[in-house]
């Protein structure tokens, strides 16, 4: 018989319409939902240290990928250290994907069976078998607080047929993932799949979530859908997963998506966009957008956000962040990815006040209110 | 008359054979000398903040670079910050080179007159006259604590006559600058060029001493010489230099440059070779350099460097850091040039207190001793 997680709970401390206020426990401390995690690929958030994350943006928890930190720098090295935590330095909550993802967007390079996927790596090129069985042992050698069981995420557009096809075998591979559990400190989140279709997802939620998951996560959006799409399959998605259990929509988003998601009754979000687009200069403001490399920028003495006080905005002006990225410093890259993430971590901090103080929709008013400005 | 800067000072503190402890003072605070500073090209040290600088390494000065600040971003928009440590949020004491080393490195592109320099930069190939007086100017504007004089640091090897009249210009040079100054807390340092040779050396330092200056530097060395070469050229130089005068060695060195050097008299240094090495994965140790790219340290628990106390040793091992760098994590620079620099800042501070103690030369002997181990 498959184990418990024995150091993972979540409970709902508040609701406000459908948007919930929450705690979830781990094995390395608890987290206030809803909660933004930012993504750290390859054991580290790109140009930050632990330190800048714990103290300058209250992160809780950071998202690890399974299928980059397998092939680099390999399992050993990590289960040397203990695990990632200790290889990265990092002692609070993890989550770690299952490589999914990853592994199906290779697409000249994999084959999918019953038993897994057969694929040669980005790296090497190597041939690798993940399975339901390997990605669960390598989430626990990872010692990953919250692993995520291996799905196939469905290119789209396809048939209705092959997504039913493909949401059977991602449910006989949850399955799989649930059996092959051996650590009780290590939750397991089964992934709901059925593209913008109601009728798929529900077909899909009906089987997952009578598996006993220790969370729920929404998979296969933010693919390039419309943006009106995403917002309705999640609002008509969340009620189909049980309210006992976190709820977790995967590779979103923007901000307006968190407060639009949070609003759905989602607990959890990950996403590359703050860091990624603030290595590219994209620094997300409550004004709305500001590209640091602008030349509007050159001579502007004004924080990148006014209405911010993270270490960035407290210390220096969008003229020398500019200045930064236009001389390809590395620091350009530090300062907005602080600034960026401290705003993701702030703002999901203030819809769950809110929340808790039934103002949510006073708050998502407020904030669309400002950008207006 | 030339104005004298009214907030600086250099005691002797202490003396041990040739080398020296010292304390300068400047508009922004003091500096403790034998010291190695930072060097922040472009309005910042590479991937670090004026915090990382402060608290982690402890340096006490930072270097910038007079002709790429001239040309980005732009005297106007340092201007409007107050000046450059407004600009990068360094609020301790800053250097500033005059411009004269990057003008006369753009061989193709520059002509030399008595007036100044003309030349193109290396950015929009816009043409520029850098005279004594604009390069006072320019570091006025900046609010460098220590101005550098515009000097001629002529290509080697080239011949005696050159040499001579190149010294004379600078000599020339070098007074218009002490003319031109306008602010009572900037300091000014004379430069003594000749090259390898003890006579060119004399030559130029018997004019260039006379005159007002808060200190000297020896120019024109670690351009390619013999080790060898260059630690003669200063052991006969630095007697040729008032003793009441901070002497400094522009652009030296390795550590073992920074003993050898500081054996020989000088209370000040600065290279670019810390950080740029660092980002290169060549971190400095007391038993000598960790090329951390190398295989050997892949599955390497150790710290960079086991006998340092720095922030990267203390919280990560060469296996984490070589990862970081195989996978081209911005972490990996930022975590590898605290290191040296503090490695650096650390070798200077306990070189000082051995002076101090009158212990230097055994202070140098377990130096060399460590590194044999
Ligand atoms: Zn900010
Ligand atoms: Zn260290």
């Amino acid at each position: 018989m498959a184990i418990k997680c024995e150091t993972f709970s979540f409970e709902v401390q508040a609701q406000d319409g459908t948007a919930r206020a929450g705690r979830i426990e781990t094995a390395h401390g608890s987290i206030e939902t809803p909660i933004f995690m930012p993504v750290g690929t390859q054991g580290t958030v790109k140009s930050l240290t632990p330190e800048d994350l714990r103290d300058e943006i209250e992160a809780q928890i950071i998202l690890g990928n399974t299928y980059h930190l397998y092939l680099r720098p390999g399992l050993d090295v990590i289960k040397k250290h203990g695990g990632l935590h200790q290889f990265m330095n990092w002692n609070h909550p993890i989550l770690t994907d299952s490589g999914g993802y990853q592994v199906f967007s290779l697409k000249d390079l994999r084959k999918i069976k019953e038993e897994g996927v057969l694929f040669q790596d980005h790296i090497g090129g190597a041939k690798h078998l993940f399975t339901p069985e390997k990605v669960i042992e390598i989430q626990e050698t990872l010692g990953s607080d919250i692993m995520m069981a291996f799905d196939e995420c469905p290119e789209l557009p396809c048939t209705e047929d092959y997504m039913q096809k493909s949401m059977a075998r991602t449910t006989r591979w949850a399955k799989r993932c649930l059996e092959a559990r051996t650590r009780p400190d290590c939750a397991l989140f089964g992934i709901i799949q059925g593209g913008t279709s109601e009728k798929l997802r529900k077909l899909h939620a009906d089987e997952l979530c009578k598996l006993p998951f220790d969370g729920f996560a929404i998979g296969g959006l933010s693919v390039g859908e419309a943006k009106d799409k995403m917002y309705e399959t999640v609002e008509f998605t969340t009620p189909m997963m049980p309210d006992d259990k976190p709820k977790y929509l995967m590779g979103v988003g923007k901000p307006d998506d968190l407060i639009e998601c949070i609003a759905r009754g989602v607990d959890m979000f990950d996403c590359v966009l703050p860091s990624r687009n603030a290595r590219n200069g994209q620094c997300f403001t409550h004004s709305g957008v500001v590209n640091i490399r602008n030349a509007e920028y050159a001579e502007d003495m004004a924080p990148i956000d006014p209405d911010c006080d993270c270490y960035t905005c407290k210390n220096y002006t969008r003229s020398y962040i500019r200045h930064l990225y236009k001389a390809k410093e590395i620091l350009s890259a530090r300062l907005c990815t602080l600034h960026n993430l401290h705003y993701f971590l702030t703002l999901v901090g203030q819809a769950r006040e809110a929340i808790i103080e039934g103002r949510f929709e006073q708050f998502r008013l407020d904030y669309y209110a400002a950008k207006e400005d």
